[in-house]
């Protein structure tokens, strides 16, 4: 049987890891895939750079032509990112009648439902699996493992870098610039890391796992984001006293007939498996109807990892094309637009942190409320009060179950009053089953 | 296109939820197979008992051959447990030339190899997801998302009863006894809880999980075994002074050429993820070597969960069947015999509790018959010294990694001093990365 050829859109640390691999289990490979499975042509930038030794320098070009229209080329390896020129490419791709694989969660948040439909239409793959949690095999687990189930609920800690700026916070009690410049010096995070800490990675991250789990599509731009840069060393202080650590999650779930898709600062129960998820590491907690839940954890980045998942999908829709059946994976995905929960409407209790003078009457003021908005407090802490030196003193709350639209009317009405230091903070507390 | 046709053989629990999540699905399922899946012909035992409102009662019969044998019967799902009859319906359904789903771990475990041997031969797939971790996608993910990396070392928390009963007592102070009729007053526990508290059933599946990592077969019979009986709430305590929690592990490791097969309690690092899966819970930490680690946690049992890894499984196969490419899946697996490693040139760290009598020197006897086989102290704990009554004390310690068979020596050389009341009890550490 004639072998099955990759054509691979660029090659730095995770391209390198894919020939790599590919080299290294050549005949697992095709016991797999049911024919062999070789590099074909390479697009590259600067064909005069160093690369794995694995790579035969022949295949490199600089013309993506050359990859994508080459006709012996059976599946293309996306793994260069950004959404342009790719997006082009990938699409020539599809219409070409090529099974993609890519690793590219901007692209597919951003533009997931025309390219499934294109796939869909011209009857080819379109897997990606490293899209999302880099070594954990969230997308096939979801897609494969669990596609006999109903998913009600998604949980992830799908940003590497947030995690580990969250974990030297609270483990070693840095200041959110302090954590974020060594996550920098140590390579976690870019030099803009807007993307990052700010939580529009997870929110992209987040609408593929929605599409998989929910089987709808929502747009990054309609989930709730918010990053970390409000987070204070107290914060982390005043949660572990209720029981707490603050963890950046990517939470969907179903209510009714809308999905809830929300990114923010989260606090969760301390003896949780998802609070023992420390540094760079990833995690997915999904809550299957049937199955109940299932957590998933690991490297969410790296290049190795990533290409172990880029793999795994180019030998998929590798066995795909040789049997002559390409297009299942991709026909079973759902695309259509999903109706959301307004943040509003989202039910939940909530930490809050009031910065306040110390005057008579003020916790009165701030419970009353509360109480006029039906929001009912649950635990509080109130330190050192009775501030000689007229500076502000915290007011730390946990509410009970209350609508975000209560509380932020309430937080709106205390924030007026002339005894707050400054705008209250609210952070979300993920709900326990 | 015709259907795929499914013939169950059993449907009690998880045969019902099978049946059930096949037709609630049928229009995803289609779509994912290429062909519409339908439930066949149904083997019971019974069959005036009442079943699941989706099962038409005109399927059920009591003759095996009816599914077995059946012409139009695509793929054959046993779903009954046991060596016999149930051995000789998977051979006559792979040997007929039917896609096999099976979530016999036992059945893997004892004849893996001479099954996976008969389905490659004859082409056909036997797919096995429910077989280890009940909802835990562990399988698969070892089979196809890493596919190309190589896996260096898997632990698991493979027996949810045994979790359990080690959970209560964590927690609550119970004694084994009170937490295993604990087990069994709430169906987590056999009547004869052996197979679970005593490791068997972890050792079933640690064969399974081996065969998929690491490339090679081990029996049952050759994975040092040891459960539950032996330890005291005493141990917890311990434990937790040095900063571990004891949980019973299934622990597959490669050293060289061989591989390190064990199941046994064993202390981890009370704020590693693992000690966090507590109760019924399942879990598996994987280290692949491209990869990093990577753990999957869930439910280990359940009729639910264990029918969705069985429907994954069934959609799986018959997939390949529509596609006329089966056999892929099982050609790929490696049965060979691997060597195991001898237990006692296992090296690790050990919690070493002696019983003593108060006498001037027993610590030096212990400590020297330590140090003459090169083991080293690197904690020690000893509660009450001098005590008036002469009952004994206990001298606790944690070593430094030491060879099994090291260890055994001193092991047996202290118990034999007159100074010692009961055998000294060892437990393992797990080795941390």
């Amino acid at each position: 049987m004639r072998s099955v050829r990759i054509g691979l859109l660029d090659c730095g640390t995770v391209g390198g890891g894919v020939v790599r691999l590919i080299a290294e289990n050549a005949a697992a490979n095709a016991a797999r895939v049911g024919a062999p499975v070789e590099i074909g042509p390479v697009l590259v930038r600067d064909p005069g750079k160093e690369r794995v030794p694995e790579l035969d320098r022949a295949r490199l070009t600089t013309r993506p032509e050359d990859v994508i229209d080459a006709p012996d080329v059976d599946v293309v390896v996306e793994v260069m990112g950004g959404l342009s020129p790719t997006r082009g490419y990938v699409e020539r791709a599809i219409e070409l009648g090529k099974q993609v694989v890519t690793a590219n969660k901007m692209l597919l948040a951003m533009h997931g439902p025309a390219l499934v439909a294109a796939a869909s239409a011209r009857g080819v793959d379109l897997a990606f699996e490293a899209s999302v949690g880099g070594g954990i095999p969230i997308v096939r687990v979801l897609r494969d493992s669990f596609a006999s189930d109903v998913i009600e609920e998604v949980v992830g800690i799908v940003n590497g870098t947030s995690n580990y700026v969250l974990t030297r916070m609270l483990k070693d009690g840095l200041t959110f610039e302090a954590a974020l410049a060594d996550a920098q010096a140590k390579g976690y995070a870019e030099a803009d890391p807007t993307l990052d800490v700010d939580g529009f990675d997870a929110a992209h991250k987040l609408s593929v796992l929605a599409m998989l789990a929910f089987g709808g599509y929502v747009h990054p731009d309609a989930i709730p984001t918010s990053g970390l840069r409000a987070i204070e060393r107290a914060d982390h202080e005043y949660a572990a006293r209720f029981g707490y650590v603050i963890k950046s999650l990517a939470i969907g779930r179903v209510v009714g007939d809308r999905v809830d898709l929300r990114v923010h600062p989260t606090l969760v129960r301390r003896e949780s498996t998802l609070a023992s998820v420390v540094g760079v590491s990833n995690a997915v907690l999904l809550q299957g109807r049937a199955l109940g839940p299932c957590l998933l954890t690991g490297r969410g980045a790296g290049d190795l990892p990533t290409a172990v998942s880029v793999v795994a999908d180019v030998l998929d829709v590798a066995r795909a094309k040789v049997s002559g059946q390409t297009g299942l994976l991709t026909k079973s995905l759902r695309t259509g637009q999903k109706p959301t929960l307004p943040i509003g409407d989202v039910v939940g209790r909530a930490y809050l942190r009031f910065s306040v003078y110390d005057r008579p009457g003020v916790l009165a003021r701030i419970t009353g409320a509360l109480g006029d908005a039906r929001v009912s407090i649950g635990e509080l802490v109130q330190d050192g009060g009775g501030d000689a030196d007229g500076s502000p003193v915290d007011v730390v709350m946990l509410t009970h179950a209350a609508r975000e639209a209560d509380l932020t009317r309430a937080l709106a009405a205390i924030e007026a009053g002339a005894d707050v230091a400054r705008p209250p903070k609210m952070l979300r507390v993920l709900g326990e089953r």
